[in-house]
């Protein structure tokens, strides 16, 4: 089966039965607002009218950039292999996030500039030349095409081998926000000055430098316009990897949680091959990173939560859990007016 | 101890250590926003840089209004019971979302216009004199000064016998936002056109005879001046209740989580009573009533949620809960830059 080949979900039957559904239950129509609409989105992904979330998979995918050498991040490069270790131990957002919420974590190195100990919850990607990381987009493509196909291979790989009904997304990768920076511009054709921001928290000053080394990255691959192009030669191993995997979820009718400004890249690429991508799709939080509100509005969808995080790792996508696990537990739990005996409206 | 007695909790120390603690974790500076201002806040509230919220109480509060028999509502009077024998048989949203989230549920009868058998779940404090409701607001006060003295009383004796860290504030009755949007208005002074809306789902014309309702109702109490006088002319028992739960959770150093419209009403109250009682308060949503959001920026507050979310019940609290737990998890659970050997910015 083609990974670009997804169908749209459109089942205008199955809509109005959960539709018929949450309006029987016991509270007045649509006063559960957004809730009963994630409900639907959820059941429709499903294609059931009593769908479930077990075993929920957090994957977060890693890389580093060569980017990164450039000064675009606050961060020492070294911090992404530090904080896979740190992920991996427990001691990061996501891991005490995904403990709190029972999701399983599991951590991808597509090309980490690090030689990981084989150990629990890490699954070693790497694409062959790349293994420290892609190379500087202000000198060409980062990836090559095939090196690009790999990652997206890669990453449809691991969601299949995933087992569970929804996929949430994470990353890692110092430099990461440059790679998706890049990836908004051109896939979005909106100036540079409303994608770029101030990632892991970049000053004034190096904020500027930052925008001329991706006007610089721009340039150099001014001749990519197709989206696996452009994902190739601005975009990082651990988004294409990304990439791959909300691809083969979406073709497994998963529900998929996306995380802030990175992981949207990846679903925004995706989307772009196969725009039925983003009817599986559910938007977690509207992050602090300047662009990320405005991607979200162009997508067109609105996301859970507006709580000004800016750290990545999957950390929005988990805070957001618990709100998709009630949609699902009050369409599938609730009674209903009939069940509970209980008045209509006059 | 008297009941409105609640001291400010500010401690400049604990909040720099709990703000250091917070710095020093493996996350860029304030990368996790309002998710770790939630940790700084709950951590304040219990006086502790290691906050706990075990056994965490979902109370909500049900009475009739004298009120509803004027036609300000979608609903017949008789749903208020039916609803909170569907809490108690665990089919009405919130019984799901206590369920799902770990939260005990008390449901009180402080005034419903029935007589319930003693059952587990359902605590009974019924006013003497107002077995089945206030009075009608339009034709004087709802409640005399001792019937609401006793409701406050009632409300505090419920708190102080549930355990726990955290109170979640709950509440059915129909009728019940006109009561929330009269407190509004005179509390407040803001327009009476600012502070109603359609509760449940009022069409245009019941809109308008439910503002005319409440005018004359306004009108009728026009003496009414004094918190706890405002409270006993226009509010509803199960407010008033809450009211008396809030001012003892307070003093308990409790994390008091705040639902909808009605639930901020309560507080509101309570805050005009002893203003202190806002900092242990957290507001899980902006409601879709109308007048909500205007009430949180008067208050000086902000929202966790904002869902378009108009159910009450607790229903708020109880999705925005898992926010809670995780602000004190990463808060209690996260790596620090030193304990993980992570690089520190540039």
């Amino acid at each position: 089966m083609n990974l670009f080949d997804i169908p749209s979900l459109h089942d205008a039957d199955l809509q109005a039965q959960v539709q018929h559904k949450l309006d029987r239950k016991t509270k007045p129509l649509g006063a559960l607002g957004r809730i009963e609409q994630l409900a639907l989105r959820i059941a429709c992904i499903q294609g059931r009218l009593t769908p479930s979330l077990e075993a929920p998979q957090l994957l977060v995918c890693a890389a580093d950039h060569g980017l990164s050498r450039q000064g675009v991040s606050a961060y020492p490069r070294e911090v992404s292999w530090q904080m896979v270790l740190n992920m991996l131990a427990g001691g990061a957002a996501v891991s005490v996030l995904a403990r709190q919420q029972g999701l399983t974590l599991t951590v991808a190195d597509c090309g980490v500039a690090h030689v990981f100990e084989p150990q629990p919850g890490l699954a070693i990607c790497k694409v062959a030349g790349l293994e420290e990381g892609t190379r500087d987009a202000t000198q060409g493509p980062a990836m090559t095409a095939s090196e690009c196909a790999q990652a997206l291979e890669n990453g449809a790989a691991l969601a299949r081998r995933l087992p569970g009904k929804a996929l949430l997304l994470g990353e890692m990768g110092i430099g990461n926000t440059s790679a998706a920076t890049l990836l908004m511009q051109r896939l979005t054709g909106m100036p540079l000055v409303d994608c770029v921001g101030r990632g892991t928290g970049l000053d004034d000053a190096s904020l500027a430098r930052k925008t001329a080394v991706l006007q610089q990255a721009l340039a150099a691959n001014s001749q990519a316009r197709e989206p696996q192009h452009i994902l190739a030669a601005l975009g990082g191993l651990e988004i294409a990897t990304l990439t791959g995997a909300v691809l083969a979820a979406a073709q497994q009718r998963r529900v998929i949680l996306v995380d802030g400004f990175i992981t949207t890249a990846a679903v925004a690429v995706a989307a772009a091959l196969a725009p039925a991508v983003l009817e599986r799709c559910v938007f977690a939080h509207a992050s602090a990173e300047s662009g990320h509100a405005r991607w979200l509005q162009r997508l067109g969808v609105q996301p859970l939560l507006d709580l000004g995080l800016r750290l990545g790792e999957g950390s929005g996508a988990a805070l957001a859990w618990p709100l998709l696990v009630s949609a699902v537990n009050l369409l599938n739990e609730m009674a209903s007016f009939d069940s509970a005996g209980v008045s209509e409206s006059c």
